[in-house]
């Protein structure tokens, strides 16, 4: 014997199949006096309706599915995306959902994860991150009617509820602060360009950075990853004339810089002052530890995740606002040196 | 229209339900050229068998579960459990299959998980990690008899196959490396006193500190968190007679004590060695760098998924060992100073 099934109810109660499934259903046909035997011996042999049974009758799978569309190595090492789940994952199950995770290293596989979790009805709905540069994915889950929540996007999209997340805060308090102890030019090590939230900043930065006369922006290409982001701030400090201050776009490039100092040739915050976006334990603990974005990303998801529950269950969700990012000024960041 | 179902395909192809049932399902009851037609049709719908109703027929979920009991602060840390999801969904999505997460903040919330998953037919089989002391999880899989394989225990488990792993030539090599480089005290500040290889690995360094004469270990009980390690570590450095190296369970507390080095008023490693047993990021990016047991945490998921695999579909899979780890040496560990 494996899972308990109504056979085994109806054996242990002495009635017929039929009687335990009008029971278990709540419908006539059984005395009440038989229909609590039947209940109290369904609780007492764990009895559960079966996922499969129940998705089938109710077209539902209580399951919210995501992909991470990461490599390995960041993955690995970027506290980001084991916050969101912990998040989704905390509210989902206290609403009866399960959480359904796959790995997509292209566009391509990601699609192709959404079309069969869709047509095999393994998910509800899915949550998205990451917004990119014609992006394919807001069109192919439109076109199949997938509920679908973007979390941490822009402003407005057509048909899908977003999470958005207001960065022009953000980068008036990180150039302000650079400004204010004396930077004039300024780096920005920038996420990987297919994502949109990169030519996003770099936007922001440059708004920022023209309403603060004086100061200048000097981007450069990275990936998320430790190598990419010291090779990106090889490339600025190499240059004729190199800024005295980086804003890094997430953790670990930023950690990488200034773990790897001394390769770069630069004493931080002496004659380098280091910013990262994204605030985690590696910010923390690296010395000299890094001023950074602090971010509630497991409150943000969990807030997704009621969105897309919601969405679900009624056809719609309002658009929300994440809450704005808090400056922790560390010790990465100091007086421009004198030139 | 939500997904294509027969209905679809019967209406497009100009032929009835049952027609289409039979062509898809392989059996007899159409021509040749029907069924060709039949099949493009659907290929060109983007039908798929719904899982709910395949799982129904097969009474497979294709699908494996696994749950986090770790704290959520300990989650957003350490990089353990990212790369056990990364290389354990590497695997299952080569076979087809699902991964399904919870989280659980206690054992009772866990066990009350895989009753549901299984009475429901959410899963076809468990993945655990984390042995603990008197731990009901065994007891409970084998009497549902859920296909479940242990990660990263000891060697030996009645009725479940393990992937296990061999901490005893670990604990020589570490307390080796640290009595060359002349220390005799050597703290260890441990993980969590529930979990299993909390006390595994105590007995295993207390073996090797036997074999090594002049060596003494000092236990003391850490949590895996920041604050914990820093507590422990400052407990030995209190003590009459303070370590000169202390090894710890993991990397979070280790770089944590590190970071932390001037409050625990000690130099690293000119007063104090730090030992970590596991590498991360963390332990690459700290200054000084940490000592620490490199370990290919997502290989040996890959591994224990294909176990996995092989348990659910024959109904034995054997037990396997790990890679051994290799000690990186950095510069946190050195000369014993001089007393």
């Amino acid at each position: 014997m494996k899972r308990p099934t109504i056979i085994d109810i109806a054996r242990e109660v002495g009635v017929s199949k039929a009687a335990v499934s009008y029971a278990l259903n709540g419908r006539g046909g059984v005395s009440q006096e038989t229909r609590e035997r039947i209940l109290d011996v369904a609780a007492e042999l764990g009895w559960r309706a079966s996922s499969a049974a129940r998705a089938l009758s109710s077209d539902r799978a209580a399951t919210v599915g995501v992909v991470l569309a990461r490599s390995p190595e960041v993955l690995r090492t970027e506290p980001f995306f084991m916050q969101v789940v912990a998040g989704l994952e905390k509210t989902l199950s206290a609403h009866g959902f399960s959480l359904q995770l796959a790995l997509a290293s292209d566009t391509a596989t990601e699609l192709e994860t959404y079309r069969r979790w869709w047509a095999e009805r393994r998910v509800d709905g899915v949550l998205l991150t990451d917004l990119r540069v014609d992006d394919p994915r807001p069109a192919l889950l439109r076109e199949l009617r997938v509920p679908a929540v973007f979390f941490g996007t822009e402003r407005p999209m057509a048909g899908i509820p977003v999470l958005w997340v207001d960065e022009r805060d953000i980068a008036a308090s990180a150039v302000g602060h650079l400004a204010a102890l004396g930077h004039r030019r300024i780096g920005h090590v920038q996420g990987p360009e297919q994502l949109r939230h990169t030519a996003r900043r770099e936007r922001e930065l440059r708004c920022a950075v023209a309403e603060m006369p004086g100061t200048e922006l000097v981007p450069a290409h990275g990936d998320y990853t430790e190598a990419g982001g010291v090779a990106a701030a090889a490339r600025l400090l190499g240059a004729a004339r190199p800024p005295t201050a980086i804003i890094f776009d997430n953790d670990v490039m930023a950690v990488a810089a200034v773990a790897r100092a001394d390769e770069l040739g630069v004493r931080v915050p002496g004659d380098l002052s280091v910013l990262a976006w994204d605030d985690s334990m590696l910010c923390r603990v690296v010395r000299p530890a890094i001023t950074a974005f602090s971010h509630d990303v497991g409150g943000a998801a969990e807030r997704a995740a009621l969105m897309l529950l919601e969405l679900i269950e009624t056809g719609v969700a309002d658009d929300a606002r994440m809450h704005p990012r808090e400056l922790i000024t560390r010790d990465s960041t100091g007086e421009a040196p004198v030139r």
